[in-house]
């Protein structure tokens, strides 16, 4: 695991990337990825339907400032991404400063920080600057603007690793890559995606299939569905959102639309049993691509497990999330936390027992054969218990919650029962939640 | 809604008149109602069997007084309908107070109360009287009693108008007409009823169909259910008993017999928006027609929106449940949380969506163009929210409950929606209620 | 019921037997039995296959003393039967203390109690003796260790008595029979179950049918279901295992391994409404032939009411849990709660309504004739009240937990109200639990 180290190096050579929901900029953050691990890229032509959509035209900017009159440059996306309002229609010209103004956005209560605004529908442009900046432009200035963009017949680019398991059963691990120069929304969701499943290729002999999807937000969920649905609502049991995994915050969890699936079960128990503090919300909040993942129809039943949610940190949306807003150290606890959930999903299968009545476990040396002991906690005793609950419905969890003891003992117990054939695995039913 | 303000007058008009389970007050009383809507006005013939009853033979009450031995009026009818106990059989004779004490009905801690008490099915007669005129009588004399009664072959009378909507489907509205001279029991029902029927009926394009019942109370729900119960089964999906909607109390709820019906979900949702106090009820402290409504087989599921509840104030069934004890703006309270209710029950449907994945709300007009915004209730986030729902499944109360909003804010935005054709209602299910 | 007053006489009588799970010991502690009650006594040979399991040998102890070199007794089972580890391998011959000491089960905990230690599968001989016994033993000292114990192809008995009654529908009452000179468990167990057998056979008109099984356990108990399964499955509908019945504490019940069963609903019902202490126990808690018949696939949902439940008192297995541990009094608190539990069983049946709308009661005498009444406690009301729930779904219990009354009142006037053809009793559902 030494080269999880390299995460926030990774996150570092994003950075500067002008990335957009089409363009260049996403192409060159997938070559990042590719590098990691063998995501295919693919692309969906401008004009293509999806759902009540089309995909858009692509958009290159080239050049984006404001000069005074006196030829200073005032704005200039040269300094940061953030400074055009994305999806910006191109202009050129002279305008005084109240035409200008229209097309402004700032922050007033941090006048440090530039927002991050997005036109993609509405035939506009606009530039994005710090309060300060805001207020030292001079009402009374004719200002020269130029939006050097380019609105073409191109593509929308997306990256997409499936990673075959023994199941045809799947799980989704979705992320964007669609937002300019910022970091725990959203560069740390692809970076810890592609290391999560970097270890399944490296390290796992994995159950489920793992489906890997790195996308343009929204626009790119709906294509990505319009694509594959049929397949996806087929075998997709569950799986997440990956956003804001970067900052030092407490974890939070995004519950699915319809709660209590596997997803949210598994989550939830994994929060849980590393008692860490976290908090719980509801679908109605959400604002990624689970939008789509859960749409009545669509039905995937995808939760959300980040640190601080979008919506709950000031520098959300601005240029404060930047380099020094998450750490090293905090994506890693984030990847350790998505990794602890992926070994429950993968071991919380149900069990049935081979034969009616007790079996001698006394003849497997997992019993003490000396009998009717006072000691109420014999160290065998487990065995017996997890066996009352074999019964084909109960998953692990469930017997970590009737016995109130952690997934590793009751796992480990129930391996080495696999092992001695004294109980079987019920592949018949997978899990599918519930509390 | 001015004339509103005649239903206090309405009660004062029908005050004087005697009622009974049957006989020429409840005709004329249905007579008052028939100038205000179009009921019809119904007889069943005496001997009629229903169920595990017959009709009763037609009462009529001429004279009924005491006087004493010196020909003084002691007792009389014609002071108050409440003195004779109701239905008493004919009777005339000088008898002691001894044999007389036998038949006197009055109330110790009240003793300036008439109560009112009856005996439809036992063969005998008696007069109800206040405890201080009780006290006064004189335990040596002999009296002249006269019960100038009759009974013979007539029917049972009652009032029908069923207000057609697009669907069959139908809600009920009972209201019992049996009651002499009392107020909140029970002539607020009747008044509240019939002002709800008029506002429909001049109003409303109405989806349900509405059927408004005017009965004497048991004996004519009982009757009544033997006639319609085969097409209301059918049809009703829920409704109320209309009973003392007069007084000054907090709102009462009396739940159906299965509770979490759609009555039930309607109306304890209705008091909880409206923040008024109110109390809930077990079914089991049911006194009136829902009884009938909701005993097993019968399983009309139908609830009672009152003020507080008989049985639970000194005044119920005397002689103090008069004129005084309710008022013209207590009636009106009662008639506007009725109108809430059923405008919460015509709109109460369910939706569903047209497409899969988010529709595009951009080109609609209700979702601000201008993306990526900090603001955390962005103002037409609400419709995006509803669209999340809009499952088919989910009512207009489960999708408040989800969102914590007032019924009128999501009622609108699914109006504009549905206009917009951007969801369809689900005309296929309708909403039957569970919590 | 005053025979009940041999319950203590009888243990005492069986308190010196040396019982093992086979043996001439059961052989003769089941004829004290059927002296009592007409049981069956049956013997499974010895090699028969019972799932995972065979019937052992047979056990025959003869003698079993430790000697010192000087020739005096030391240890010696005629002093007290649990001094030999029970089901002991012959063995004979001078041995160092060292090794001796392998051999030996003592409790420093409780200095003068001998435990209660087991050896049926282990191929071993030991001693069992008070940690006093054990401290007087002289580390130099070479022991003369006679363990005389006889294993040979024999049986494992039995004892088996089936109530036939008005219903195939059974109750199963285990009970075991293995444990040697010890009072609580389990002499108590077997002596309340005879003496409950015996009152249902001479007096009562049982309409369940009642099994009583007296077992060794465990290896009984799945000999037992081995042979039974098919046939219980089909009939049985609950049941108890009765253990620790003596002890002064307050009761304890042990829930069904699915809970919520029907011998949960009622036992829990029948404690909170006698208003006795008591504690709840999960079904992981178990100990005896509950695990086998609450097995999965098995599922004859029994429960266990106990006073103190094993594993929860020091004296459990040990020497202390002897005559003086128990009482004739709190043996006759258990028979009491257990035949209170058979009432409810045999009472808690599911009714319905002879009429749709409410019937007549007048004509039967069951309710006030004069009518409009404002007590709100009629006393007839109970009746009218009941008639709403009886529609064939609920049981006693249901109704006495909707109207808060106790279960003699409400039976009572459900008997009433059957006599009077009101209701009819549905035995096409056996009520099966759920809270």
């Amino acid at each position: 695991m030494t080269d999880l180290k390299n995460m926030y190096q990774l996150v570092k050579k994003m950075f500067p990337i002008h990335r957009s929901i089409t363009g260049d900029g996403n192409r060159e953050t997938l070559k990042y990825i590719k590098k990691i691990i063998p995501i295919k890229i693919k692309e969906v032509p401008t004009g293509t339907k999806a759902f009540d959509w089309k995909i858009p035209l692509e958009w290159k900017i080239t050049k984006a400032y404001i000069k005074d009159s006196k030829g200073n440059t005032i704005i200039d996306i040269k300094n940061n991404n953030l400074h055009i309002l994305s999806y910006s229609r191109p202009f050129k010209g002279k305008i005084k400063f109240k035409e200008l103004n229209k097309h402004l956005y700032y922050l007033k209560d941090f006048p440090n920080w530039i927002p991050y605004r997005t036109s993609y529908y509405k035939d506009t442009w606009g530039f994005c600057l710090t309060y300060n900046q805001y207020k030292n432009l001079n009402r009374n200035e004719t200002y020269d603007v130029c939006v050097d963009a380019n609105l073409f017949k191109g593509s929308l680019t997306y990256g997409e690793l499936i990673i075959k398991g023994k199941s045809k059963k799947e799980l989704l691990f979705s992320t964007y890559i669609c937002h300019p120069s910022m970091c725990n929304d959203n560069l740390s969701g692809p970076v810890v995606a592609t290391y999560l499943a970097k270890y399944i290729l490296k390290n796992m002999n994995n159950f489920y299939t793992y489906r890997f999807v790195f996308i343009p937000e929204s626009i790119g969920s709906i294509a990505y569905l319009k694509k594959n649905l049929k397949q996806m609502k087929k075998n997709t049991i569950g799986g997440y959102v990956l956003v804001c995994l970067g900052d030092a915050g407490d974890f939070t969890y995004l519950q699915t639309r319809k709660e209590k699936q596997i997803t949210d079960k598994v989550s939830i128990f994994a929060l849980k049993e590393t008692k860490v503090n976290y908090k719980l919300r509801k679908f109605h909040t959400c604002g990624s691509d689970e939008r789509q993942y859960n749409f009545p129809g669509v039905d995937l039943n995808i939760g959300s497990l980040m640190r601080t949610k979008y919506f709950e940190y000031d520098e959300y949306h601005t240029s404060a999330d930047n380099l020094k807003f998450i750490s090293q150290n905090n994506l890693e606890k984030s990847y350790k936390m998505y990794l602890n959930c992926i070994n429950i999903f993968e071991n919380n299968h149900k069990y049935y027992n081979k034969t009616l009545c007790e079996p001698r476990l006394g003849i497997h040396g997992i019993w003490n054969q000396i009998g009717a002991s006072k000691s109420k906690e014999d160290i065998n005793m487990i065995f017996r218990k997890i066996l009352y609950y074999c019964d084909g419905k109960n998953d692990i969890i469930d017997i970590c919650k009737i016995l109130d003891k952690p997934f590793e003992k009751i796992n480990n117990a129930i391996k080495l029962m696999l092992k001695k054939k004294i109980i079987l695995k019920n592949l018949k039913i997978i899990s599918k939640g519930t509390q």
